[in-house]
């Protein structure tokens, strides 16, 4: 169900919904994945892993391993180079690939063996001799900041902007961000919300294990096949963590089975290519479990929220202060900026002040999950701003008509905002069949949340030439995740006036297409869709130019549309079929390349809205209804918009209702597997129901803003305050599991 | 042994000669080529070859054979689209992959059986059920031109300049090329020698079999891993010969184990394609047996020549005349027209006329071998100069010197040679260490021969973009046979004025490079290189922008020279490395791409020197010594451009002295194995010592003309004229085989 605003212009193939080319290979096995790849002398290597969440690792021996027929070679720590001459984060990498000195979460590589099938690695594993000892382990993020808490990377010192601490500390940065009199502010409300949240790991879920296959060549050359969510990433992390020059590495991309942002970093990589360098240079393939996966690749941060927001008793907003720690795992990074960046982005408030703390604890090193570090911000303000809405009696959207951010208006960070559309989602919000339908019976309630995201621009290429036929053969460098191959191939076609079909696209490699960041930040469609564009102009203008020495005009007296050229002098008229055929008779194919960086990005703004209905007994909260609206700026594809939409959404819920690591004291990932790490599964989800607002975004040529990652922002806050509506508790912690749920009603019913 | 001369200007990188990156791959066996591909439920295919050498097809049934389990399709010429509609050459490529109605020779597919393992595949062959009516064989060129001969293709006619007969025939052509008037430049000669001329089907030995892996997706795209010459060009016959329009196939070339010419067509790629199609849309595979290559893909003609040449009692040249009758095998398509380009090209010869027959027999359709139909009319043309030299009483090479073509002369078809360095080959050939060596002994004998080839331009593309770490990324397309990468990389280099290393070369598909003609012709260094020189252009443009965006300098203020920038404003310096590293504050990654089409060729010419020792007792040649001298224009990489010469000479001298198809009276090939086709070995051929002269051809801008066809050109004349020498018989058939040699010994004994 799309709700198409404001278009642009009249577009041709934007905003249909042709199939994407890869459904059927993919639905019959066909595509072809990392563990797809099978090479010549293949090897198979496997990780071994830490035991303990916090270990010094006293010594390693190999050999036993090394000795067992069949295995080629084991490799640990000592192999990678000295970082001493290297920055912290550099060697953060490479201790994260392989531990050095200190196992610092349960899962964390020690060693890896690789030998001719997985069954001899996997017996060399139990043939490493590893001494450890064992340490106090930190895995809350408070506990890891107190005073006296045991620390867990002596050289980190906690990074406040301006200086620099002089003793270690779990803290790897303090930032802050603020803007007007925050103590006025809120002498002057007329009423405040104080409330603190917990947010509990979660991991993104994908489908398909991390897998990655090697070969280190003789002269220093390095080709990798991984499933990743950029190639070019992958390139440079593991030049980073082998020190080699970027372009020693090819990396080529294989289909993926999603990422949502946890296949943006390395972890077999590095440990393929070491492998196959020390074993007679083979291929060596590598796939992890979906244990190893849930305990030693990155999920998200858990998170500690404090929240406090003023409002007039005219019901706008005056003052908010957060304070927002994040557990980046074992080494800094967690998304807590983008936390801080989204936590009151909604709203226009004149008073605000956020920090936000980066702290390590004994988990793994946290990665991106869509929209990162926004969905636990989030939670935290959007129900304490429907308690304040509460409060002040007003209904929640006119609460936010009132208190929204519009075009220009500044955020807390004094940047000020390009064209939204959230007023126009607030407003579409309150039109939706769901709001207007009647939500009757014991134990049933409905909420409401909004939700921000910047979205991001970044550097993308792409290449093209023209086809004897009159098709165009693309090659672009996002990796399609989630139909990008589709997205960005219609917007080719819509700048050359050709349909859909004549595009024919693969995605390249690092050694095939120029640099391109990966499929994160909502930024393909956008900035690998701006660069097809400019690759249209510059194959328009050369086809021009063609047309042009054939009729023996001037370039500018050719004109082009639709397809066809026309001859302005003789009036004549050559379809680019036609001129395609005679490329060799004017000088050769027509081929182009083009790059861009674009860095005017599209915010993207939601409401979501929840019916749901708790078992009282139980705990349990079934989503009866869920719709979701949001700004999409022109939607290039609106059914696999929607499909970015619904997807982002099953998260959310996810997150919001189940999903959670749980841990042992001594730091032991206890629920390591899909059947005890409770993804939804259809059975846990209404049909999500959609509302696109298109208000272009007038910094892209097609007018795209990012689509993907704003979806997950919102559901945990709107199914707390639908659980509020329900029964009368205001959850504060993450995943409202039903024991949550049923410790929050004794709570109630206590007090 | 490299003798450069008159180079055009101090080159950095040109001249040099690097490992090329695929040596150690290949020698170990990693290098991927076409068997290497292994895809998820992946069928294997094998063909169903005629018996018979001729014969009608009355029915064919696979019904058996599709039903034994484990087969999943059989295909047919019926599975093939219909050519009503279409021209003559097209159908003739359907029907040389499939036999429609008629088998034209031992070996013609006739069906094609994919099965879960090529054993049930094979299995499966003997279950079809194939009636042919047999037909009368014509094997012979001659005797294929008779005017009873029986007819292989009913709808053939003669073609010939300007009209068409209206009788079929087996002479798909007849052309002819003259200049002045040969009745009155005979009539003026001194001396006339006139001579018939036999060669044999030969094969371009190749080590690696064709194969062919092809994924016939269910909306019409194809998908083809397979080795090959040009991938582009397996794209233009599949689709052809499928009906497809040319962008709905994406051919990948995989490393590729010999081609000379034979590579280029395509055998096992359409019916790969169209099992795929058939067998649930499985990928299917298919590896010819050696048997099978032998047998049924394209060796060269066997050809019948007639020669005449009159010189005056000066030694001038005074008229010349050929008859060149090629055999195509059963499809029109000999390459007889190069054959009547390349007879007297060395020489000027004021009245001269050459015809050519294009002649079909009931023989595998020939491919392009090497100099495609040179080395035949050469054999012919130098072995008559030879006999004429020694009726003068003049030294070969004198005579050679005294008219020998010299640029602006113009060759018989009336266009005039562009700069050559022929009379400079001559003079370094008279310079040779072997020329003024003592050749002592019986039986023992020196022939020299020279021989010509126009070498061949055509299309090419190539992108890059430039990495991080300054190094470039290039993508090129032409397949590497023999080190393509590197002569390619290197004018790169060369043009970037950065060290080889910094250039990192893949080899494009039809997918991810703009169309690049196969590497054929020697244009690939000539050509592609070219394109690389255009790139290279683009991309210090572009970086001097850059350069000039951070100086705050107009861009032509900016120079650069040897990997660095310089500000002409203020003197500063910046390194390509440097600048790199800021492609995303200037506007993304500098990317390019281009193409080229020359038409200015550079031809070759070279002279060969042989020293032979004939067996009296068993016909046996043994090759003593030889020496190759070339005019290879600027020579990009010397050592690679030696292993192309002594390459070239190495299947001239098997050529010469061995190789033959054998065939008994029904047609059927009695060798079709490399042990019983008699490719010369290690132990057939001496050092093959190479002097390279430099003339650089001004119609590239690094003085590239094309060296790899021209050496295959003169051997066995070379050979011929030494045989003369050294035992006093003129051979005028080959292989000079030892049972050849013995019956002419014989013959001359007897007279």
């Amino acid at each position: 169900m799309s709700d198409k605003q404001t278009p642009i212009k009249d577009f041709q193939v934007i905003g249909t919904s042709p199939l994407r080319p890869d459904a059927v290979d993919k639905v019959t096995g066909r595509a072809l994945f990392g563990d797809d790849v099978r090479l010549p002398g293949m090897l198979y290597g496997v990780v071994l892993r830490s035991p303990h969440s916090h270990a010094r690792i006293l010594s390693i021996d190999t050999r036993k391993a090394e000795a067992l027929p069949g295995v080629f070679g084991a490799v640990t720590a000592a192999d990678l180079p000295s970082f001493t001459d290297a920055g912290a984060y550099q060697r953060y990498q490479a201790e994260n690939a392989l531990a050095n000195q200190k196992a610092l979460y349960y899962g964390h590589p020690v060693a890896a063996v690789a030998a001719i099938n997985p069954h001899i690695a996997q017996e060399a594993l139990g043939l490493i001799d590893v001494t450890y000892e064992i340490l106090p382990v930190i895995l809350d993020v408070r506990q890891a900041m107190a005073e006296d808490a045991p620390i867990l990377l002596d050289d980190l010192r906690t990074h406040e902007a301006g200086s620099r601490s002089d003793h270690s500390s779990n803290v790897a940065s303090h930032e802050q961000t603020s803007c007007g009199d925050l103590e006025l502010g809120f002498s002057q409300a007329a009423f405040i919300v104080e409330r603190e949240f917990h947010t509990s790991t979660v991991h993104q879920g994908y489908i398909e294990p991390q897998n990655a296959t090697a070969q280190a060549h003789e002269d220093g050359q390095i080709t990798i096949w991984c499933s990743t969510q950029g190639a070019f990433g992958v390139r440079d992390q593991v030049a980073e963590i082998l020190r080699v020059p970027v372009s020693h590495i090819r990396v080529i991309p294989m289909e993926i089975g999603g990422g949502f942002g946890g296949k943006n970093n390395v972890y077999l990589e590095p440990l393929a290519a070491l492998l196959s360098r020390k074993c007679a240079h083979r291929p060596v393939k590598m796939i992890m479990g979906y244990d190893e996966v849930l305990a030693a690749t990155g999920p998200t941060s858990a998170s500690y929220i404090k929240v406090k927001i003023g409002a007039a008793a005219d019901g706008r907003l005056i003052a908010a202060q957060a304070v927002l720690c994040y557990a980046a795992g074992a080494y800094p990074g967690s998304p807590v900026t983008s936390g801080m960046d989204c936590i009151f982005a909604p709203y226009k408030i004149p008073h605000v002040q956020i920090d936000g703390y980066d702290v390590v604890v004994n988990k793994p090193r946290t990665a991106s999950y869509r929209a990162p570090g926004g969905t636990n911000a989030n939670f935290a303000g959007e129900v304490v701003i429907d308690e304040l809405c509460e409060k002040l009696g007003m209904d929640p959207l006119e609460f936010r008509l009132l208190n929204g951010v519009q075009t220009g208006d500044r955020k807390a960070d004094g940047m000020p905002l390009p064209v939204i559309g959230f007023h126009e989602v607030i407003q579409a919000a309150q039109q939706t069949p769901q709001l207007s339908a009647p939500l009757e019976g014991p134990y049933r309630g409905r909420g409401v949340a909004c939700g921000y995201w910047g979205n991001y621009g970044g550097t993308s290429s792409a290449s093209a030439s023209v086809n004897a036929d009159g098709a165009i053969s693309l090659v672009e460098g996002s990796v399609d995740l989630g139909s990008g191959r589709v997205a960005i191939a219609m917007q080719l076609a819509e700048a050359m006036e050709l349909p859909y079909q004549d595009i024919q696209t693969v995605v390249g490699d690092t050694a095939t297409v120029g640099y391109t960041e990966g499929t994160y930040g909502s930024r393909a469609t956008f900035a690998t869709g701006w660069a097809v564009y400019e690759l249209a102009q510059s194959l328009k203008g050369q086809l021009c130019e063609r047309a042009a020495l054939l009729w023996d005009v001037e370039p500018d007296q050719v004109g082009y549309g639709k397809g066809a050229f026309t001859n302005r002098v003789s009036a004549e008229s050559m379809s680019l079929r036609a001129l395609a055929s005679h490329m060799d008779e004017t000088g050769g194919p027509v081929v182009a390349s083009a790059s861009v960086h674009p860095s005017k990005e599209g915010p993207a703004f939601g409401v979501h809205i929840a019916d749901v209905e708790v078992d009282p007994e139980t705990g349990k909260v079934s989503v009866l209804r869920y719709t979701a609206v949001q700004d999409v700026g022109k939607a290039i594809h609106p059914i696999y918009v929607e499909g970015q939409i619904q997807g982002g959404v099953a998260q959310g819920i996810g997150w919001g209702m189940n999903e959670e690591y749980v841990y042992d004291e001594q730091g032991r990932l206890l629920n390591a597997s899909l059947l005890d790490y409770r993804l939804p599964t259809s059975l846990d989800l209404p049909m999500i129901e959609t509302v696109l607002v298109e208000v272009p975004n007038p910094g892209h040529p097609y007018g795209v803003r990012g689509v993907g990652e704003m979806p997950i922002v919102p559901p945990p806050a709107a199914l707390a305050n639908a659980i509020y509506r329900a029964v009368g508790v205001r959850m504060q912690i993450l995943p409202m599991s039903p024991p949550r749920i049923l410790e929050a009603l004794w709570e109630k019913e206590r007090n």
